[in-house]
C-alpha cells in the first residue's frame, strides 16, 4: 500500500472526528444568556480537544513523511490509532457535560493515554522496518515530549479521583507543552536533504 | 472514469462510516460507573464493526491495486458495497443497544453476509475485464477466506435465533480470521513485479 | 482554479451526504421484528437517494471530464448543485418517515428538480467555456434523459397531490432510466481520443 | 509540510462542516405545511451560512495558491480558522432556532468576526513569508471587502440588541458583496503569470 492513500484514509478520518465533535455542542433551547452557560464546559472541552487533534495530525504527518512502503502491521497500527481518537468526541462531551467530574476526566485521559500508545506503537513498527540508520529513530532520539505525555495522563488519571480539576490542568499543560514550537523531526530531516 | 477518483470516494465513504459509528455510543446523563455499564455491549460491538471496515478498507484497497481501468458495471457494483457497508452503523448500534439478542444479531449478520456478496460480485467484475491472464483471478484463486466468510455470517444468522451470543462469536471468529496477516495478493503482485 | 481540487471538495461533500442519510435511519428500541416495520418506508427511500447520489457523482464526473480551466461562475454553479443535493437527506427522511405522503413526496420532487436545474446551469457554464467545438456540447447533444428528468419531477411534484404513491413511481422509474447504461459522454470523448 | 496536504484537509473539514449543518435542519413530525413553517428561518439561515462556507472556501483556496511552503505557525493559523468555521453550525442553527433573536444574531456574528480574525492572521503568516515581492501582498494591498467585512460584523454584532432583523441584513449585504465576482488575486496573480 501506497503512503499517499494511508496519509488520505487517516486525514479524512481526523477531518471528520474534529468537526462531529462540534454535534455535542448541543444547540440550547432559549434565546438569553441564561442557556448558553450550561455549554461553557462543554465548549471548553471541545476546544481542548480540537487541540488535542491538531497535534496528531501534525506529528501524524511528520512521522508519516520519513516513510516509504507502508506494511501490514503498520496499516493496523494506524488503525490502531485512529481508533483511540475516534473516542476522543465521545470523552470529550462526556467530560464537558459532568462539568470535569472525577471519572470522565479520568476517562478521557484514558482515551489520551491509549491513543499516545498506539502513536508509540506505530512509531516503533516504522522505526523497526528503517534499519540501523533510520531518520525517524534520531528524529525522536529526544523525544521528551512523547516519553513525558502518557507519564503525565496516567497521573490526570489517577489525580482525577482526588483532586477536581486537577487533571483538567495537566492535559491543559500537555496541549501547551506540544503547542510549543518543536523542530526536532524538520531539524533532522533538514540535515538529511530530506 | 479513473481509478484514483473511485478510491478516494470509496476511501471517503467508509472514512465517514467508520466514524459516524462512533455517534451511536450516546453520552450518557450522569457521571458514575453505573451510566456507562449499559454501552459495554453498545461499545463492544463498536470495536467490532471497527475491524471489519478495517479490513473492508484493507481488502479493497488491495483488490483495486490491480485495476487499471474503471467500467460502468464496476462504479454501480463499487456502489452497491458502499451501500451495505453505510448499513453497518445502524446494525452495529441496533446489536449492541438490544445486547446481541437473536433478531439485530441476525441483521448485522445479514448486514455483512450481504458486504460480501457486493464484495464478490465487484471483484468478478474486474476478473472478467482482466481476461485469462488477470492477475486478480491468481491471486484470489486460493481464497479460503473470502469464500468461508459468506458461509459462517449465513450459519450466524440462522443460528441467532438457537442460541443466544453464538452467532457474536462466530463474527468475532471471521474478524480473527482476517486480521491474521495475508499475503496472498502481495505474493503474487510481487511475483508479477507489480 | 484547478479541475482537481473542485472535483475532490465536490466528491468529498456527496461522500458526506450519502453518508449522513444513513443517520435519519434511527436506531429503533426494541428488539422484535415490529421496531422494523414502520422503517421500512424510510428505508426503502434511503434506497432511492442512495441511488439518485450515485447517479449524480457519475454524471458530475463525466461532466467534468471535459473540462479543463474552472472560472468563478462555474465554482459557483458546483456550490449551488451541492446545496441542492445537500437538502436530499431531508427531503428523503421527511418522505420515508410519512410513508410517501403528498406534501412530502412533493417536496422531495422539487429538490430533486433544482438539482437537475443546477446541473443544467453548471454544464451550460462549461458549454459556453469550451466555444463551438465544445465536447461537452456535442457529448449532450442527445441527452434526453437528462432533459426528460426535470419533466417528470415536475410532473410527480403536482401528481403527488392527485394520486398518493403515483410521484413515487415516478421517482423510481428516473432511477431506473438513469441506471440503464448510458455512453453518450463515452462515446464521444472516445472518438475525440480523449 | 506540502501545502497540498493542508489544502487536503482544509477542504475535508470545510466539506463536513458544510454537510452537518444540514443535520441542524430537522425532520419535523406531520406531513402538512404547518410542521415546515417553523424551519423557515433555520433553512433561511442554513442558504446563508452555506455562502459563507462556499466563500471561505473560496478565498481560502486562492490565498493557498500564492503559497510554497506551509510553516509550523501557518498550520496552527489554519487550525485556528478551522476552529471559527466549526463553530457556524452551532451559531447558523441558534440564530435559526431562535429566528433570528439578539443574543443568538449576536453571537453568529461573533463567530463570523472571529473567522475574519484568523483568516487575516493567516493572510500575514503568508505575506511575510514571502518577503518583500510577496505576491499575496500585492493581491490584497487593495483588500477593500477583507476590511469592510470585519467592520460590518462588529457593527451587526452591536446592533442585533437594539434592531431586531437589522444584523442579519448586514450578514447578508456581506455576503452580497462577497458574491459580486472578484479578480483581484486572479488578476495580480495573471500579471505574473502564475
Amino acid at each position: 500500500m501506497g503512503k499517499s492513500r494511508l496519509e488520505a484514509f487517516s486525514d479524512g478520518v481526523i477531518a471528520i472526528i474534529i468537526t462531529i465533535m462540534v454535534l455535542e455542542l448541543k444547540i440550547p433551547h432559549g434565546e438569553g444568556v441564561d442557556v448558553l452557560i450550561p455549554l461553557v464546559p462543554v465548549f471548553f472541552s471541545y476546544v481542548l480537544s480540537f487541540i488535542y487533534l491538531g497535534i496528531y495530525w501534525n506529528n501524524h504527518h511528520h512521522m508519516l513523511h520519513t516513510l516509504r512502503t507502508v506494511t501490514g502491521p503498520m496499516l493496523w497500527a494506524n488503525l490502531h490509532l485512529l481508533f483511540w481518537l475516534s473516542l476522543i468526541p465521545f470523552a470529550t462531551g462526556w467530560m464537558g457535560e459532568n462539568h470535569f467530574a472525577a471519572l470522565p476526566s479520568a476517562l478521557y485521559g484514558v482515551v489520551l493515554f491509549m491513543a499516545a500508545v498506539a502513536y508509540f506503537i506505530l512509531q516503533r513498527l516504522i522505526i523497526a522496518s528503517q534499519g540501523h540508520d533510520s531518520i525517524l529513530k534520531k528524529a525522536v532520539a529526544d523525544d521528551w515530549k512523547g516519553k513525558l505525555s502518557p507519564l503525565i495522563y496516567a497521573t490526570a488519571v489517577v489525580l482525577a479521583f482526588w483532586v477536581e480539576w486537577f487533571s483538567l490542568a495537566l492535559y491543559v499543560l500537555v496541549a501547551i507543552i506540544w503547542l510549543v514550537p518543536d523542530r526536532r523531526i524538520e531539524k533532522v530531516l533538514g540535515s538529511h536533504g530530506v
